[in-house]
């Protein structure tokens, strides 16, 4: 069998049994179909649960975890953690393997805009949009106006299935060509609207929904799946770090992180376990209310901020999980934090949009409060500057081509 | 020894040991300095003739290429190939590595925009800005209106040097964001004034050329070093190609993919060679000419096109020589075969700039004139879709957030 015909199948067949409830663990459900909408039977009238998945962890092949992340003449994609995975029905990006960087004084940034549509949000849909191929979906339908929409629509097209984004109109120029990039249907409607329509679009075209649809957060059961394997990349590298520091809107990427560690140690891989930090932008903060009032998760109103990316209303379960069990915390910071960590990331070689930046803001804050780690401490960034606010509006202005002109533009910046 | 500690050593030392020129390959010159115009000895009054780097391949650690390409716990980037490079003295980004994806019928498609600046170029500058590190430069200086400049900046800031661009003032709104995110100094100035300009930032302030300073284009001797790497990652998932198409400018990265196969070849890795396929906007075309007139290198005038990252007036011996050597072609592909090679990538989830579908352009071109390859095909795609021209440009028009609306809009889709 030569390389090119090995790639065309997953090096292990997925182990993936059940979706269990997150408002009481007791309760499965079958692995298909998907529950959309959360678990059906714990929800309250303030709360949605989501669910998760569950495998056959004691089937687990013994070598999984000790390989190299990128193995030659394999997929480069999620296919290198299939066992632990959903089916990974739909053809893959090259997702995942992404570089982790040492900024110095113990702390790694795990630089996620190295991903095929530059962002963590290609994890997700690879999952996602896997489970669309499998239940034989016609087209996915998203509600998102950046990253998520265009990584859903990415991989959508390379599937062949359609795709239907319900955006904002107010989207960066750079991203709204970034949506449209992939063939998608980009529909930019009011906030309050995309919900119901998305909800609309998948009850009368029989489309996968790859995004929330219900009031406090539940996602798509198998989202925070393809997150995990952030922390088995992480592990390989660094074993289990003191903390993680993520960027949090609803909060699934920071839960996925979380679960790939438990996972981790569950499986007898690791000891340790990090504790885990979400970090959310301080206009809003829906995991900052759910922690702090003790409930399972909350809906809060949203001041205006520059992290269009995180800023979201509706908190999710998943989150709360996640800094609950694993003696973390919930900060807010705020869009200067955030614009100081992104300014440091740059001059460090790492140009990260501002929402992206919210994991190192988040550690400042830490650290300024006296906080220790015990250990090696990783910062997610998220995605790429190239998707930020206020990009493309620094036009260059031409400069006299003289010597003397010159000299003194970089006497003015200090060089010469 | 931890993980952190081990990643601040390279996996093995440098094997580089001189500088040898491509105009008379009797004449060596020592490793350092390096000759940043070129062979001194074999100028003519026509053409510049590069240097490339010779390495004591007798002491290539015998187990280099038997590894995967990324390896847990060590540093992501170029140390993989740390033996047969230069020194990399400046810090890296984790460049390399890229994900090679399958596009069906035989070809694959190495994403270069999955590198640290999202383009080729990083693997360049990982190298040139080592360069710049070892000789004590207090700078590096570059022209350049796009990738080159942007990565330059990247790598100069993670080494602590300062960075001076010369840039043109016509550069899209996105990509002007991109130059100044990495704290460099900027400078727009007319086309014709860059390169004189450059040398005078280099001989008043000692700053390091990391691009062109010769008529004929020699570039840094170095720069091809980093892009060979192209070539290892390719044969250890593919073996060796049938054919590589590499969007061509001033064909540093043809010709550097070109060595790093023939040092696999006496390496005794692989007994096959890739044709070479240089694939340049017919707007100009100085690989062609030179090509066909025979002669070492050429310069040309360039009308009007798009892709503004490879429209390039002069050309280099380099990508001569990786044409002639390998049996290739040299061709030229219009706007038009660029755009729809660039939608067929976006149709695969690939978001390219223009230029940088230039490679899967040549191969519809040679496929469309009835070529057969016997074995695998390689397309580069040099970079992300969000540098092209025109991003940014397509504003999301906002609608009706009724059923009624959004199900015509689907409908003239063609879903629903």
């Amino acid at each position: 069998m030569n390389a090119a015909s090995r790639r065309t199948t997953y090096p292990g067949a997925s182990l993936a049994r059940h979706q269990r409830s997150m408002g009481d663990p007791r309760l499965r459900y079958p692995l298909w179909p998907t529950l959309p909408r959360g678990c059906p039977r714990t929800r309250t009238e303030g709360v949605d649960f989501p669910l998760e998945v569950d495998y056959a962890y004691e089937e687990t092949p013994a070598d999984l975890f000790t390989g190299p992340v990128r193995r030659a003449g394999q997929d480069a994609g999620l296919e290198r953690w299939a066992p632990l995975l959903p089916p990974l029905a739909a053809p893959g990006l090259g997702e995942g393997a992404t570089a982790l960087l040492p900024l110095g004084d113990g702390v790694w940034i795990k630089d996620e805009s190295r991903n095929p549509t530059w962002s963590h949000k290609d994890r997700l849909n690879r999952v996602t949009v896997s489970a669309a191929v499998h239940q034989g979906a016609p087209g996915i339908a998203v509600a998102s106006s950046g990253n998520h929409g265009a990584s859903a629509a990415a991989y959508a097209a390379r599937a062949g299935l359609r795709c239907v984004v319900l955006a904002s109109a107010g989207v960066p120029p750079a991203v709204a060509s970034f949506l449209q990039a992939y063939g998608a249907v980009v529909l930019p409607v009011p906030e309050n609207s995309r919900w119901p329509l998305l909800n609309e679009v998948c009850d009368r075209l029989g489309f996968h929904p790859v995004s929330n649809l219900t009031r406090t957060h539940t996602g798509h059961p198998f989202g925070a799946e393809g997150y995990k394997t952030i922390a088995y990349e992480i592990h390989a590298e660094l074993g289990a770090p003191a903390a993680v520091f993520v960027p949090s809107g609803y909060g699934e990427l920071l839960f996925g992180i979380w679960k790939g560690f438990v996972e981790l140690r569950r499986l007898g891989i690791t000891t340790r376990l990090p504790r885990m930090f979400g970090c959310e932008p301080a206009a809003g903060g829906p995991l900052t209310a759910a922690v702090r009032a003790g409930v399972p998760a909350a809906v809060v109103p949203v001041a205006p901020t520059d992290a269009y990316a995180i800023d979201c209303a509706a908190g999710g379960h998943r989150a709360v999980r996640a800094v609950i069990d694993s003696a973390g915390q919930a900060l807010m910071v705020t869009d200067a934090e955030m614009a100081y960590a992104r300014d440091h990331l740059a001059s460090q070689g790492i140009w990260a949009e501002l929402s992206a930046a919210a994991g190192l803001a988040g550690l400042r804050q830490q650290s300024a409060s006296g906080a220790e780690f015990d250990g090696p401490v990783v910062c997610v960034s998220t995605s790429s500057g190239f998707k930020g606010l206020g990009v493309g509006d620094v036009p260059l202005e031409a400069v006299e081509p003289t010597w003397a002109t010159i000299s003194r533009v970089l006497k003015a910046s200090g060089i010469a």
